[in-house]
């Protein structure tokens, strides 16, 4: 690549269930990152509903992939020349919803990702998992891929992706206390095991609303390194604009592999 | 498990090519195990031998897995009641030569394996690799794995462990300087995302010897329990003999795969 790409990976605390005020806040923090001179801004898991909001209003915030939120995005990544990775309940065909994920780049959707791996019933009672591996799409001249929260701590997940090609992983995230060793030593495990670049956006402090739950985030949002290198990593609590360059010497363990053995 | 497993792993500098020697102090070394309570001892990489000794002497030292250096070190299972995982170059029937590691206790050879990822040139001119998915044995109450330094650091192959039933997996290794990553990371990373305890035997110091290469190691031998705890964790120099039970509580990664998509 000419120049490394930029990520923003914004840790932030959540404001469940008012996808106005989500919206408004991400067009501000879209500002930030093109002022950094971010390619993508990255947010957390189900950055523009809430996480844990109960099986009802996720079912009401649902939308398609091409529905009203796609739509004030696109509008958001077009003013600011950055490029968005957001999460959202995603309402299926057939009634279902999945925990999905999409970057849009200049107003256009050009890659999308449901949550494979569910987590306990926080999960598993709202939503549809992804039947489908994931899979790399291009962005600026890179291969990248999503994976959402639980997926990335499996290193399987991670390896479908970068044994497809992918150079970056940009990961949504609502991962809670007690689970911090899965910033400092999961995402980093698979950045260096892959040789590609994790970029995992967490939120921070409390999320509380009636009819959900009430979840302690875990902050330590962190993008690493292809050589396993902690590129950028924010606090257990606060709001943060990580800004980190993908860069960074892979060891060779793609190619040194033994897929016939697994 | 009655009690949990307790585990010695041992850093030590390497005696190339002094088999004689290697044996004494591995004999010294398992009374102090013992005297500790311990239920295993677990070696650096081709601990008897020493790791990068060349091609001839590789071919000289090299041995079948009932050959006298098992002897030997049958004899002081026998002696201690500590068992025993040691790494040796293994003389195979075709004339190849395996880098291996054998579980031994109470005189018998109750483990073994193969190492399958070669570790560029250092192993590949020397080394047939295993041709065989790695498989947990029976040892004192618990299904144990082996896998030998390089092999670690690919999660399909403590995975392939942990799902064939894995509880303890034991890796002697030769890991040299700058890799200190592997010892932090991607040791910790596989025992949490498999919900094992991982023991990685290191050297330490710098192995010279005619014929071979001059490598300087990384130490940091370290034990990382089931929950990703650092159970036990030696300087990145110096002798160490750490001694660690292997305790902690899985989280539900192997459950929560979802291999059809891999």
């Amino acid at each position: 690549m000419a120049r490394p790409l930029r990520i923003a990976a914004w840790q932030c605390p959540s404001l469940p269930g008012d996808v106005g005020a989500n919206l408004a806040r991400l067009a501000e923090t879209a500002e930030r990152a093109a002022a950094s001179g971010a390619d993508v801004l990255v947010t957390p898991e189900m950055y523009v509903t809430g996480y844990d909001i109960g099986i009802e209003r996720t079912r009401e915030l649902a939308e398609a992939p091409d529905g009203p939120i796609f739509e004030a995005i696109a509008g958001i990544t077009r003013r600011t020349g950055v490029a968005i990775a957001y999460g959202y309940p995603e309402r299926l065909d057939d009634g279902g919803i999945a925990n999905a994920a999409q970057l849009v780049d200049d107003g256009r959707a050009i890659g999308a990702h449901r949550k494979a791996h569910l987590f306990g019933g926080l999960d598993g009672e709202r939503f549809t998992p992804a039947d489908a591996r994931p899979a790399a799409f291009h962005f600026r001249g890179l291969r990248v891929g999503m994976l959402i929260c639980y997926d990335v701590e499996f290193p399987e997940a991670v390896r479908a992706l970068a044994a497809g090609g992918a150079e970056v992983v940009l990961a949504p995230t609502a991962n809670m206390v007690p689970y911090a060793l899965v910033s400092t030593v999961l995402v980093r495990a698979r950045a260096l095991e892959n040789g590609v670049t994790v970029a995992y956006a967490n939120y921070c402090g409390t999320e509380s609303i009636e009819g959900g739950g009430d979840q302690v985030y875990a902050g330590l949002s962190t993008v690493c390194g292809p050589d396993g290198a902690v590129l950028a990593l924010a606090a257990a609590d606060g709001e943060e604009l990580l800004i980190a360059d993908a860069v960074g010497d892979p060891l060779p363990y793609l190619r040194d592999r033994r897929p016939e053995l697994y």
